[in-house]
């Protein structure tokens, strides 16, 4: 049985693949050029009919959307301790993954893809303009977070180990100096990602995306 | 230990709501009314700042975020069966969960709160337009996981048991009339719902939040 992963550089399959690295899994990275419009092709969509990455093979199964993949991971690699087992802190990964996912991510879709949600080009430039004020109002959220976990003793998002959360937060706040945010108006949430992208595994998947970590320019 | 659960009529809460119901558990379910404000309130925001609707109170703990709420719900109740333990099934439930809770949802929110992406009224009206043509779309994927589950021999999305997937897709489902969309374009998901809707735990659960299943109206 192999594992393979389809990711798209820098999206947020950095998640799963940043997973599999820490975990010391044998797997197989596929790259998907987005911009090539890779997503869209036959043999793409016959994975993932959707057109969106991640996603995870193992074996003859096919799995998509990177809650499910996170999970997925998470029981194939116990020995990583990625999700708490015990309910209530189990609860609390599971809050802020799915805040991340269903909250954040799809904020920086409104300023990276406004064309999923109008075709009209007036609404998506307003759209676009709103969602980077809504993307700061998160990133300070994010931080607050960070700041929660560490007066809770707490080295990484996820508790005990660097793990899925925090390779989402280091993402997600990359993707914020794409919309133009200064990563530096949040430096405790930067030092968190700077100190994630250090972590040997993290900076081995970067290398392998060819991830800068800081893409903001001052206007 | 108590257990609390903050709802708001025919929202997502519907979802835990019923799984409570499905498990037979003794819990004091409180009424939220978005129309009145009341999620903007100082004593609800001290529970969940991000004003939103379900909140789950177990003991002195509170737990937000829907995904997370069906996870612990499930955790506690495990004779209910809600999700499937073997790590495959258990990644295809929670594949289709985080679609609805990150696709099909926010979705829904562009058509009914249009002005929490864009506070400029021509580009809400736009993406109100746009969000009801990507809803239709998004009914048709939710009946194909209706029809495969038939396929596949079972009698519901999550496997042997009623349970959230099917409280989300009759929520999502019933969201879609209040779009202006008729149930009866999506007849296998339509008669599932209707199915759903009969279940004795859901039609008490719909009972108490007095939901309507159908509220379209021709134009």
């Amino acid at each position: 049985m192999t594992l393979k992963l389809y990711y798209a550089p820098g999206a947020c399959s950095f998640v799963p693949h940043s997973m599999l690295e820490l975990a010391g899994a044998t797997f197989e990275p596929a790259s998907i050029k987005l911009h090539k419009g890779e997503q869209y092709g036959d043999e793409y969509k016959a994975l993932n009919p959707r057109s969106q990455v991640p996603v995870l093979v193992d074996g003859d199964e096919v799995i998509t959307q990177i809650v499910a993949i996170i999970n997925y991971i998470d029981a194939k690699f116990p020995e990583a301790g990625f999700i708490p087992k015990e309910p209530l802190a189990r609860a609390r990964f599971m809050e802020a993954l799915a805040w991340m996912n269903n909250t954040v991510h799809p904020t920086f879709t409104h300023i990276f893809m406004p064309q999923k949600f109008s075709d009209n080009e007036g609404a998506q430039a307003e759209m676009k303009r709103f969602g980077v004020d809504s993307y700061r109002k998160l990133m300070a959220e994010l931080q607050a977070m960070v700041v929660r976990a560490r007066a809770a003793g707490h080295d990484w998002l996820g508790g005990v180990h660097c793990g899925p959360l925090d390779a989402y937060a280091l993402t997600l706040l990359r993707w914020g100096t794409i919309a133009g945010i200064n990563p530096e108006d949040y430096p405790e949430l930067w030092a968190h990602v700077q100190r994630t992208a250090q972590v040997p595994a993290i900076a081995k998947t970067m290398e392998r995306e060819k991830l800068q970590l800081n893409l903001y320019k001052p206007a």
